[in-house]
């Protein structure tokens, strides 16, 4: 039997799930996989925190320097979100040998180099799972179980907020504004939902998941962003009368001669496709090796207990390995210019036109020009002013803005009311 | 740099693509994981076969007696199929101390004890992952990434020739039996089919599944199963205009008390679950942790890359872990009686009737009399002979039967054509 001593930095929704499984599970966890984990230190400014989930304030620990000095301690979980301390907290353990398990997306995302070189300097462990995810075990399938693979693609709903609110969009035929009003309320969005509706959780998730993919590391800020504040009821109701949902997806494309696509912004998706029935807050993500083809996973993206599982077995695992991988390769970082950014995708449009002989035509020819190919039009009947939508063939995101400009500016174009990827 | 020398028994299609992998992957895993894997001897009595995938014929050993005095031979990859001579090939490969990666499901379903034990005897690892589910990493999810959890629930589509089957039945409306033939000329289903159409495959990797969730052997013949051969064109129709499509599932339940439930069977299953996308020959798992709550997992069940990544995604962790895993629990047995019989389901039922009046009166008395609900009730037009629907709420299986039993003996009902259990 293997003893390991636990420290938790941060004892909120997160950390005291991770508490509570460890707790509660701790004779199944050294039956099933030969390690007696033991929580051992925790460091919290609330000390109720600890009251909360029925810990002993004893465990309480002065200081990170107490931690990481406490020889009992073997791995330090991290629960505390937020770029600093964090990052701080979690260089000074790794020094001092202490292997790492973090739920931390945004500081992990952005630090990770960093963390890898502490990590290496003393042989310690830094494991991720629950940054990315939640409990969908996306991390681990991709290092333990997808290895043989060159992974030449990913497609993910990774944000549970923004999920959440285009389900219910989509069921509802309610408003992104109601709806985010409503997710508020319930605590499925921030005050300030920025981080979610504009798309950078999913950018911070993307780069872990692109990084390790491509064995370079793929920063945030060199992902193509865009939230869903622009997605409207109509835009619901087009889609689903053609057969599609809107989803935000994260996606990253290995393409050749060291190019990569990396971007985040809401597509129209076929109700087929295995991720259109990923609904409410869960994630799902499909990734393709050259080798396997195409996997899928779905899970809970969030969650005391759901992101628990995944910090917890983080533990274990970490426990049960003699060695931990290295990633050396994130050292390097993509170069900017090896990032597609004239991507090639197919595009629904939505554009008001006045009701006049000639408009259709207009716009047929700036698609012409633009080399801009229509696979699906419709055009139903209405009084001064119409709703045309288009739905094109793969097409350079240039040539679709050019025209979309072009377009704006015609004379009896009111207003390019949206424009919208679509994922095949 | 860990060298690792690999054995592999049986050079068909799996065991091709495994040797495939390990050649052209064989710098990108040394780089990635520390792992050299080499092929140094292959098994097989076609000799031709190692010429296919362009292997040199001086690794072909003359007996599995020197592949286990073989000291170059760390890991065994058995891709053989069959029961005899496989699993004596392996227990003399891990009396030798080799560590097994295997992808025979039948073999591994009825000896793993057997090979545990051996396993245990030499401190040699026992891999699995390709035997259940192909490339869909089922396995590691459940022992790597949901450690923290007590497994509650498994579904899944776990055969893809007789998903493939349904899937064209329900695109084409086409019969079983043309369906099948077709299958059957384009290499998705064998000759003899019965082994995937009569669910024996799927209980086999069912048994493999629910030991592993539940830490007690769970043999294949204690599973309830039952094939696809009844589901009809019409059955796929009116599953259609209800919203559901059919799929043969496998379910394990852990029950209270100690009481489990296992069975194989085809399902109304409704579109929005994650599981009704999976289509053609991909498999799909849905599983549900105490803590992580539902995971799913989607992926090809089979072929020759799909199946070989799986293969070495196994010897790679093998080669990596210090220790393996032991399940010294899969000598417990699941007792018979803790096999829940009469376990409760909603249930779609086909009836014809003479078109006359007080037949659904007679009917509905038999289902008030065994308690059974109805939720849901369809009767078209027709001319003489009618065609009834109903869908009841949960049920009892063992009131189901009788139901089903006094109903077909009333007087103005032709015959109860089909009853497939509905899920949630």
């Amino acid at each position: 039997m293997k003893k390991v001593g636990v420290a938790i930095l941060g004892m909120g929704v997160v950390g005291g799930g991770t508490y509570k499984i460890l707790r509660d599970r701790k004779q199944a966890i050294a039956e099933e996989y030969g390690v007696d984990a033991e929580v051992v230190a925790m460091l919290d400014k609330v000390p109720e925190r600890l009251d909360a989930v029925g810990a002993d304030r004893a465990l309480l620990a002065p200081s990170i320097d107490a931690i990481a000095a406490n020889k009992d301690v073997d791995i330090v979980v991290e629960c505390m979100g937020g770029l600093e301390p964090a990052k701080t907290f979690l260089l000074k353990c790794l020094k001092a040998g202490k292997s790492i398990v973090t739920s931390n997306k945004e500081m992990f995302s952005k630090s990770w180099t960093e963390l890898e070189a502490a990590a290496a300097e003393t042989g310690a462990g830094l494991y991720y799972e629950a940054t990315t995810g939640g409990g969908m075990p996306i991390i681990r399938v991709m290092t333990a179980a997808m290895q043989a693979n060159k992974i030449l693609e990913i497609k993910t709903i990774i944000n549970g907020t923004t999920n959440y609110i285009l389900t219910r969009m989509a069921k509802e035929g309610a408003d992104y504004k109601d709806v985010l009003k409503d997710a508020q309320a319930l605590g499925y969005a921030e005050a300030n939902p920025e981080a979610d509706v504009e798309g950078f959780d999913s950018s911070y998730k993307l780069s872990i998941l692109a990084s390790l993919a491509f064995n370079k590391r793929v920063p945030a800020d060199m992902i193509y962003r865009e939230g869903i504040t622009h997605i409207t009821a109509e835009d619901m109701r087009i889609a689903d009368e053609l057969g599609y949902v809107i989803k935000l997806l994260a996606i990253a494309k290995n393409r050749s001669g060291g190019k990569i696509e990396a971007r985040v912004h809401p597509v129209f998706l076929p109700k087929s496709h295995p991720l259109a029935n990923v609904n409410d807050s869960f994630n799902g993500v499909f990734v393709v090796g050259d080798a396997v083809g195409d996997v899928m996973l779905y899970g809970r993206g969030a969650g005391e207990l759901p992101t628990g599982s995944a910090i917890v077995s983080d533990v274990i695992y970490c426990a049960r390995n003699a060695e931990h991988a290295r990633y050396s390769e994130m050292n390097d970082i993509v170069n900017k210019k090896d990032i597609v950014a004239d991507f090639e995708s197919e595009y629904y449009l939505r554009m008001n036109v006045h009701d006049v002989s000639g408009v259709l035509a207009d716009v047929a020819n700036v698609f012409k020009k633009h080399k801009v190919s229509i696979a699906r039009m419709r055009q139903d009947e209405g009084n001064d002013v119409i709703t045309v939508i288009f739905i094109t063939h793969m097409t350079h995101e240039a040539a679709m803005k050019e025209s979309v400009e072009e377009i704006s500016r015609l004379d009896n174009v009111i207003s390019v009311e949206n424009v919208i990827r679509v994922e095949k």
